[in-house]
């Protein structure tokens, strides 16, 4: 059997250059080589945004016209959203039959997110079902090649515990899968700090407009040690190197920048102009595009429409399989 | 709005005589007096048979049966399956975004059911979704009554918690449900125990024949206290009498025997035989009606084919108004 790609967004908000560099050029050109599929996971994201749904409405068209902006193609990639197909909660909910509350708990993203957002013994049936989704979301569409950042890959054992598990209790209905862990899986924010969040105020959207790149570029954190532009600086772990790494192609004058830092012959005013320069060079096409779809929302249901009923077949006829393995037939 | 009735039977086997004057009854009465809607919620039965595939569908098809001999007429009420509505598991995982973990764990019924199960921490995710899927099995159809026994009580309550919790943040969707509780809730087993069981083997299946009737009522616990024939027995308890007060329409002969028992004038023989002869009457028609279901299994199915298919369109109705009040729209 062929490679099926399955990967997506949890829309909790627009998309940034983080998501860009870890999942986002990735996919871009995987839908070039596998049959791929992009779900926007909104139901996921009331887990922590349970009284938000204007919110995360908006997220979502954000979400999906920052992956078209991205470059994902609708001809070549299926874009859906997750809500529109009962049949993946179904799914899981057969999974929920399979997986033991121990398991669920001991999931080291479930604790992660119990820990980092305080939520001790207070948290929602849902943030645990979370998990059993995503293995619905990917088996559903007999996803075979997961690609994921370093910390979702517990959620990718799950998925092939539930495939052992339903395969040797029912009959072979699903592949194991496996994770394609990105090259850049992490980018640090405009701070240096090792996350990119909302939250943190330390992003650059995929759709920033210009000044707002600049002001962003020009207000990032460099080697804190380096107090005139004639002192040595550091070029290891510093954001805007790490930026000019990731995002200017131009790797002479990088490699440049970087030999002059080092000396105390460049000013943090030219690396940031440079890295400006660079980094709207990425931008711009991706900005260009988006204003397209921002332009005409409606276009944008369409595709999410026709990639809801396209990848709701698919999983009907999966659901299918299963009930039939289960005996589920009536 | 004129109230709507959801109830059913999880099938894990043939229904009994306990059953029938639990529910079963009350059901047949129903059905003339609203709209009433009848599930056969396969899926949870999967919470305690997971590796029980095959009889689970059989025990979906018998208790179709079942409800059918005891007089539910499928031009009146809508019998369907749970697992052939997938809409159903998306609304219950959207109402595990509105419940917390601790919720659930604080049910009495699920902690009923972990410690007599001895399941300790060993059990699945789906025993704790497994009241979600009630609340969406009630709220999918919109049921308002849900006529029950005392023990699941708690089970309403959470559907009323989500019903408050879900039109506070997101509209009036649904109205509060009312539990109509039973005249007769429990039946004792034929061995006198508080709970008939198949496992216990104390049950009067409504599927017996005659000579398996006569012989289970030959062999029925009495008054163990009580040697002779000519020893005053007591009446209260002893489950001939209980057996004897719901199924003997002819009181006067019951007051008779009991009389007679109390003072020590009637042997077991005589009180059985005649529990026999009226166990017997109240369980011909039933068994001639199964008989003629038995003959035709397709018929079974396509009742309930054609149930789920008018059940679905209701709770789908339910979940796109559900969507539109989260603005889950895509």
């Amino acid at each position: 059997m062929s490679k099926r790609i399955l990967t997506g967004d949890t829309p909790t908000g627009k998309l940034h250059i983080g998501h860009y560099v870890g999942t986002l050029a990735n996919r871009v050109k995987l839908q070039n080589e596998y049959e791929t599929f992009i779900i926007l996971a909104d139901l996921h994201a009331f887990t922590t945004k349970v009284d938000k749904p204007d919110e995360i409405a908006e997220s979502t068209l954000q979400v999906a016209m920052d992956n078209l902006a991205a470059g994902l193609d609708p001809a070549k990639a299926t874009i859906f959203v997750e809500s529109g197909i009962p049949e993946i909660y179904e799914l899981a909910a057969i999974f929920s039959m399979l997986v033991s509350h121990n398991r669920i708990l001991r999931n080291p993203t479930i604790k992660d997110e119990i820990v980092s957002k305080g939520l001790g013994d207070q948290f929602s049936m849902g943030l645990l079902n979370y998990p059993l989704f995503q293995v619905a979301d990917i088996l559903g569409v007999k996803g075979t090649l997961v690609p994921v950042g370093v910390d979702q890959l517990p959620h990718l054992e799950l998925t092939n515990e539930v495939v052992r598990r339903f395969n040797s209790m029912y009959g072979n209905v699903f592949d194991e899968i496996e994770g394609l862990v990105g090259e850049v899986p992490k980018l640090v924010g405009t701070d240096g700090s090792p996350k990119m969040g909302k939250s943190l105020g330390n992003c650059i959207y995929l759709s920033d407009d210009e000044e707002t790149v600049r002001e962003k570029i020009m207000g990032m954190y460099t080697d804190p040690n380096r107090i005139h532009p004639t002192d040595p600086g550091k070029v290891e772990g510093n954001p805007v190197f790490i930026y000019h790494d990731a995002f200017n192609p131009n790797k002479e004058e990088v490699a440049d920048l970087k030999a002059r830092y080092e000396k105390g012959t460049v000013g943090d005013v030219e690396v940031k102009q440079k890295l400006f320069v660079a980094m709207n060079g990425f931008l711009t096409p991706i900005r260009e595009r988006r204003k397209e779809y921002e332009k005409n929302p409606d276009l944008v249901k369409k595709i999410l429409s026709e990639g809801t009923q396209k990848a709701r077949e698919v999983v009907q006829g999966v659901l299918v399989e299963v009930k039939q393995a289960m005996k589920l037939t009536f």
